[in-house]
């Protein structure tokens, strides 16, 4: 009888069936983070510790897929035709710039939620932690200058979430230095973000970019920065080194550097911003709520969502922790 | 440090991932019991209740997935392409004749076993009660004349594995009539299912076919047979009507035509041939020594265990209850 009604009314699934808890977490394992394009076999693991979180925090049954093609038309006609079971898709550790498009065509082609989540989930959190960072440090948010160590899918996501929170001054940089409208090596996402960031046209290396810079985010790898480094900062650094595992510069590094606020990717150091803050919380909020695709309103309201759960923010706590049971409910209601 | 060993080692997937115990339970929709192709939606409820199955019996994590397409190649990439992550792959309510083609290709291609269960289950069930009711009426298995009431994905396989275990009389009807070699309106499937049955080059309709037949199975829709049909029947008939939820005849009618033995696919009436008491231990068995292929031999060797495990048949009791805690073992321990 379910199966009559529902084949007459599709969209009455997500009442009637699992589809309306349900989340697949699916990655063809080409950019598992700290272990790069691993595969499918290499991902499992991964997406299964998703899964686990996914139910632990927020309840939702989530379900890992690991994917046999990295070939970004195949990904998305796999998963257009696995979707309708579904009542969201978490796409996980696929590598950029394959990973922009997937993403798009599935949101057009689905009229369920998909994030992909080394993006979004990552520029959430990264938002919420830099809100309280300016907080501590006493510095008007929109006025920072930010420069981000790192042009993949996380770092251009973060870049685009503090331009549409009202930040001008963001620079982006590959391991070939500043990223800028002149570079000819640049790839179709690059080009895109050269023309909406670095209004100051910088060029040149790490150390040109940090002269002067508020805000260090690294998404990039290993020790890329280094104490001297941070010194060329404006008073006050904020240097987020979110590599995982070995972050872009040691704490105790950046804190010698006079770094004022330090935060990175790991449990074992105070600041963790960590998408697990985020992605429960958005997930279960776009489910409850039937929402079809996650703002850019949605995600700005996430990221001051959880900023707001630490009232008093210090240098050693930015932003909550994943045990904090407020987390979940305050994202999700800030999803529409 | 398990993900960098897995992309290395994939074949160990299945020891340190939930790969072990997962089976996917996928359909396009296309064929539902007794709905007939209600699409992706109207499955998911049905593919549901079979994932609680499997826990619940044998304690595997099954995922529904539901597929927004019915065209066999598109089928058969997507699965191929979802498949990395799980154990085994049961397909289910696909149609005929695609179906076959779908099991096939897959079978080939993945290193995990697939079984369509519609096809499989059914006909190991099958065998299974008709051992014991041959047993019940004191007539040789082997020699029994069998008239099958449908040609599509289950009658096909049951056909296959009755000729397998060593009878050589089985007649199939489709709508038009009895299947034979001189037929030209025959599929491909049909047609060399054609080549394989009916010895006896039987012509006509169902009452033709059931002129001193021993053995009727309705693998079909509601009310294909009448009580006259059942005494055209060699002496001490038995009558399998499993179209569900209403069966080609119903047991009292069948009965009252003189049917000795009745079984139906109902739990409300005796004799409950359920795939349910198939496919939990089958993949349960394959999961557990790493079974890449569900074989003939296995299959056969499913049906007797299953059978043997009702010791003294009768007709009321051919086949055990579905919550006989001896039921998944005993298929698991004769899958190899």
């Amino acid at each position: 009888v379910v199966s009559e009604h529902l084949a007459k009314h599709p969209t009455d699934a997500r009442a009637y069936s699992t589809k309306r808890n349900s989340v697949a977490v699916i990655s063809d394992g080409s950019a598992v983070l700290g272990l790069g394009n691993i595969g499918p076999y290499g991902a499992l693991p991964v997406l299964e510790g998703k899964a686990l979180i996914f139910k632990e925090l927020a309840g939702i049954d989530a379900w890992p897929i690991v994917l046999d093609t990295q070939d970004p038309d195949e990904i998305v006609r796999t998963i257009i035709n696995i979707a309708p079971g579904f009542g969201g898709i978490n796409l996980e550790d696929i590598k950029a710039p394959g990973c922009f498009a997937i993403e798009e065509q599935l949101i057009k082609a689905l009229n369920i939620p998909v994030m992909h989540d080394d993006q979004h989930g990552t520029a959430i959190v990264v938002l919420a932690a830099l809100i309280n960072a300016m907080k501590v440090v006493g510095k008007p948010l929109k006025k920072a200058k930010v420069v981000i160590a790192g042009a993949g899918a996380a770092a251009i996501a973060v870049s685009k979430l503090l331009l549409a929170e009202g930040l001008s001054d963001v620079v982006l940089l590959d391991r070939a230095g500043v990223i800028h409208t002149k570079r000819k090596d640049l790839n179709a996402a690059k080009k895109e973000i050269a023309k909406i960031t670095n209004p100051r046209r910088l060029q040149g290396s790490l150390e040109d970019a940090l002269i002067g810079a508020d805000v260090f985010i690294g998404l990039s790898g290993p020790g890329v920065m280094r104490a001297s480094d941070v010194s060329l900062m404006s008073e006050k650094p904020v240097v987020f080194a979110l590599s995982n595992p070995t972050p872009e510069i040691l704490p105790e590094e950046a804190l010698e550097g006079g770094a004022y606020v330090v935060a990175t990717g790991r449990s074992d150091f105070p600041n963790q911003v960590n998408n697990a803050l985020v992605f429960p919380g958005v997930f279960r909020g776009a489910l409850d709520k039937g929402v079809r695709e996650i703002t850019e309103v949605s995600k700005l309201r996430a990221a001051h969502a959880l900023a707001g759960l630490v009232l008093n923010p210090t240098a050693r706590r930015i932003i909550p922790d994943v045990t904090d049971k407020k987390v979940v409910p305050a994202i999700a209601r800030a999803i529409r």
